[in-house]
């Protein structure tokens, strides 16, 4: 039987699974940290394949999920803030060749799009949009069943949107980005200087201060820290309003870390999208949910990806 | 020999011409004003189809560029702006009634982006991104050989993505929109208020103000109208950068009256565009350049609309 493997490169964590051919259902997991001392990253990408090989079937094919930009129709990292040896890195060639089966790359925030709209939140729509709200801000977006990818894949960065002229410095350089607000290092930063002008909080500046430790915070009631989850929902929301304008889905699908504040982070959104949006027509039938898959959102996108019989990536390449 | 009618409704001028099955020279024109006191729109529009109807030839469709929001697929007008009467108005199919022929209605922006991606500044292009600027701001964008829709049509309307929080309010109710900053009537505002408050001008408020003044006062070296300009071309290569950052497109094409202002527009639009690319691979082989179409780009974006084989619309409509 057919096996397709799935490996996520995560900021932290490095995942790599083996699918049977028509399960969701992996026959074989690793996750391992993506830093190790001994070992380049390219090492370790192919060491966890390995580690996941089936004993007794053939490999149809291996999906890789990377961070970008990437050039997802030739498999190209263009460059990658947290692997720097990455430079116009042609990963999808070093592992064709290493393997000997096809293989794919993708943008993993691009792929977790696509595994949420083929096995998760997002099953059944044609126009979607996705957020995954972290460490940074990033996104994937389907059109007619298509994700969005441009003219060399690197499309669909709702992150670095810029949402509040000369507003703070984004992680790409540049100011006011929707990374630089809403993300979880944005809020962190935000409660950090707020504590420090003297706001009072249950968290203290003495010991980090994470979009994790606000969530809970905000959760106990601190009101600096409901104060936050407020503020980056209203931007996240008045964001999504632009996005809409501009690709009327019936589905926007927020995952990451920082989703996992809940309400106190999706009333604010909701409340600042419907003030935000033009006409009341582009909120016909339009639903905002978390995401539904979790931590394996880029594993099971890059399984979608290498399962997709509509994939521009696929097409470009046959 | 098959002929196709094209119309465009404008808020001031109402046009119509017929082609031929292989030409864009068109047999017949006719252009009139759209408003007419003894006459409904509805009437005009019979009229003004009858009066390029052609002697000999059978024709094959007829389709129709029209402000929106509307819905292309159904070819039903949800609201127009300048046409009270038409709220939820199916177009499409009382002239379909009324002619006997296959007829669509698209967005006259979304239309002008088609025709100049067939006929115009953007042939060869699979990722291209069309703005507008006159009185307001419309636009239309082509991913991958198609017109992004969304799920009911209303897709594309970059001219209401919020650059300026807190900004003037737009004609749509809704506040720092890109067209409440630099549509030809917002630049015109701004002049206004600043001769207004004292600013030295060649332009006088005790006669209308108007873009096309303001172009011409410019090029004559009036010091304001170079700021109004450079301000409006600073903005819109910003919100420019945003949509190359979402779409990764390889062309922008800009029409409208007021991009006939020239450089002292294009110039602050690239220069505010480099500085705000946050990754130089957006600007690979990234062009911005003027509409090649003129006024009648909605009249051959409807044609464009009727003979593609590819339309979204025409697909969903089969």
């Amino acid at each position: 039987m057919l096996t397709h493997i799935a490996v996520d490169i995560g900021g932290t964590k490095l995942r790599a699974a083996s699918y049977p051919y028509d399960t969701t259902e992996p026959t074989k997991v690793t996750r391992v940290q993506t830093q190790h001392a001994d070992r380049t990253l390219l090492e370790r990408v192919v060491e966890i394949i390995t580690s996941v090989w089936p004993e007794n079937e053939q490999v149809a094919g291996i999906a890789i999920a990377a961070p970008g930009p990437l050039n997802p129709f030739e498999g190209v990292i263009l460059s990658a803030p947290n692997i720097p040896e990455w430079v116009n890195f042609p990963l999808r060639q070093i592992i064709q060749d290493h393997f000997q089966v096809p293989v794919l790359v993708g943008n993993d925030a691009n792929l977790a799009a696509l595994g949420e709209w083929k096995f998760g939140a997002g099953q059944g729509h044609h126009h979607l949009i996705y957020l995954t709200v972290s460490t940074g801000i990033g996104s994937g977006i389907i059109i007619d069943d298509k994700l969005l990818l441009g003219e060399i894949g690197i499309a669909a960065e709702l992150g670095h949107v810029t949402v509040l002229r000369d507003g703070p410095q984004c992680s790409c350089g540049k100011f006011g980005h929707l990374e630089a607000i809403a993300s979880g290092t944005a809020i962190a930063k935000w409660v950090e200087k707020e504590i420090a002008q003297g706001a009072s909080s249950v968290l203290s500046i003495n010991t980090q201060i994470t979009a994790r430790k606000i969530a809970e915070a905000a959760n106990a009631g601190d009101s600096l820290s409901i104060k936050a989850l407020m503020r980056a929902g209203t931007f996240l929301g008045q964001a999504i309003a632009d996005y809409v304008h501009i690709f009327n889905p019936t589905i926007v699908i927020i995952g990451g870390g920082v989703s996992r504040s809940g309400n106190l982070l999706f009333i604010p959104i909701e409340q600042a999208l419907q003030n935000a949006i033009f006409d009341p027509h582009y909120l016909d039938n339009l639903k905002i949910v978390p995401a539904a898959l979790g931590d394996d959102a880029g594993l099971l996108g890059a399984l979608a990806l290498i399962r997709s019989d509509r994939s521009s990536i696929i097409s470009k390449l046959e």
